[in-house]
């Protein structure tokens, strides 16, 4: 039995996305267990959960909305859902936390709870963006961190290959680093470092480093994973999820226009509901917290429960995997070279193109 | 009459999508002179062009590659169809070049030939993506500076204001800052010492300056300019050009999945014709070099003579509405601000989060 505890205050939507999806994900998941953390009139129309031998409610008086500043989450809510999910784990009652709530809040809260690993200087977030080859890429950082040093990226880079192995079942997946050109001399001084490290890393065998990758990779599925700071894989992140919002709204202005691009619409039916389910970012949801000692996955704020169920079978999978234990060997295998005498001194001396 | 200078050889296409969109480009442009640049034999089938009086031709024995690293097209290939077109714009001939050759080499032979304008430290490269709007967001800078600071971001604020307002008309044009999050208290140290710089300018009226801005407001229209570093910049270009590519061929396979998929796309021809036409990127081609004593204009490698042809025209626009002279008034009413001492020395201490 996997326990998972929810969080099932947090997120623009809060119980109404939640609780169904704690359902359905009971129903897909019989070896699941839950922990439903929350306001208990949140619980009162859902008498299915109440009465499921797998499911246990846990109280907590306080929520931390979406615009509460980390301090306020962290000093003056402590007995918010969010908290109370993550002390679960902690404890060792969860074997993973799951919360849309506030993003910033939720790291804090669950670097404050749960420590930072060991050989790990800063958790990341990791999610996957769908590819052209029908799979999915895990790109991290998504914001954690808005200034990374090169030792970080490989630290990334050794848990999104964990994470990877843990989710996906792939066996020592590729990896990408992240810059404005596949030649080693791109770049800022931190991505040059970060190549040289993730280079080492590649001949110790501790990752399957594929070299530099560029924006369009992502989405071309070029390697399973891509490591960046958490400030460039935000903007990449909301980029696309803006350019894919803008698509979706022009396919649907055009095919409303008139009588006959609605008939068209008609036509193109299956053509477009097969393109949308293609499309759908849903599937994706549920970004992991890594490098913490606990699994904590964020949903994305304004999930559904389709979405939402997505991340609760996601922090299954990772701790049924036993993901915390695959990050800890290989960054226990890696620790070497996570050492500034790695980089070469000289490596300024490159020409910045 | 206002001639532009093209590199005829540049690109991956070459001549094939150079000289069409010269001819189309000069019977759309009556005002408009042309300076080929090229090697001879280029020119031989194009009689149009050679007996056009509008058109000079003028030969370029060498072409940069498309891979040439940056010291063989600066030192080597001093003949090069890129640097005599350049250097017709340095040696006043020419109000502006045009080149779909290697970025690197063209940003580095403008830079060596043309000199950066006085109050900027580094030239930038602004392009338009098309927002949900229904107009053009400008994203500066795209890869030119993958290192910047506060003051750079500083510039190239001022700089895509005046190409806003040249090549768009529109007045006192909207500046975003791109950041993870809204707040003033988000993102790296650089981009809040930026958007305290920002904020002066505004205070002073030398920018119309938004706030921060997300990823995904270049797609919303939030603001006309989106300034970031060129980091960040070419990772969110190429990740959306990506997934643009990615989005365009799940809705071709999907189509011609079946016969009856391929009728719905006979049905729908109507609406999936409008919306590539929404979508096509090629209108938006030719990336201005801002910062330099000249006009640079940057066609896509891969552009063919459509998209081309939008990049002489842009060019064209540039220096009918004299974007240098408007960059250099703003730029030299701004330079009080570009000053390390604007920025108060107790930033550091606002957290990061």
């Amino acid at each position: 039995m996997i326990t998972v505890a929810v969080d099932c205050m947090g997120g623009d939507v809060g119980p109404a996305a939640t609780l169904p999806a704690c359902a359905a994900f009971l129903a897909s998941h019989p070896q699941a267990q839950l922990l439903l953390v929350g306001q208990p009139e949140a619980f009162k129309s859902w008498p299915q959960l109440l009465n499921n031998v797998r499911c246990r409610v846990v109280h907590a008086s306080e929520v931390v909305t979406m615009d509460d500043p980390v301090e306020v989450a962290m000093r003056r809510k402590k007995d918010s859902s969010m908290r109370v999910a993550i002390q679960h784990v902690k404890d060792g009652v969860a074997q993973a936390a799951v919360s849309a709530g506030n993003t910033g809040a939720l790291m804090a809260i669950s670097r404050y709870l749960l420590k930072t690993m060991e050989g790990i200087d800063r958790p990341a977030i990791a999610s996957q963006m769908p590819n052209a080859r029908g799979g999915a890429t895990t790109v991290l950082d998504l914001g954690a961190n808005v200034d990374c040093t090169a030792e970080h990226l490989l630290q990334f880079a050794v848990m999104g290959s964990a994470l990877v192995v843990a989710i996906s079942g792939r066996e020592d997946p590729t990896v990408g680093l992240l810059n404005v050109g596949e030649e080693v001399i791109k770049g800022s001084e931190v991505i040059k470092q970060a190549g040289v490290l993730l280079r080492n890393a590649a001949n110790t065998g501790d990752l399957n480093f594929f070299g530099n990758v560029e924006g369009n990779d992502i989405f071309k599925g070029t390697t399973d994973i891509v490591v960046c700071d958490g400030f460039v894989g935000n903007v990449a992140l909301k980029a696309s999820e803006g350019l894919a919002t803008m698509i979706g709204g022009f396919i649907k202005a055009e095919f409303s226009r008139s009588i006959f691009t609605k008939l068209g619409a008609l036509f193109a039916y299956p053509v477009i509901s097969a393109f949308k389910k293609r499309m759908d970012y849903r599937r994706y949801n549920g970004a992991a917290l890594l490098g913490l000692r606990g699994l904590v996955f964020k949903s994305h704020g304004s999930a559904d429960a389709f979405a939402f169920e997505q991340a609760l079978a996601r922090a299954y999978d990772a701790a049924h995997n036993q993901l915390l234990e695959k990050v800890r060997e290989r960054i226990a295998h890696a620790a070497p070279l996570i050492d500034p005498e790695a980089i070469p001194s000289d490596l300024k001396s490159i020409p910045t193109i």
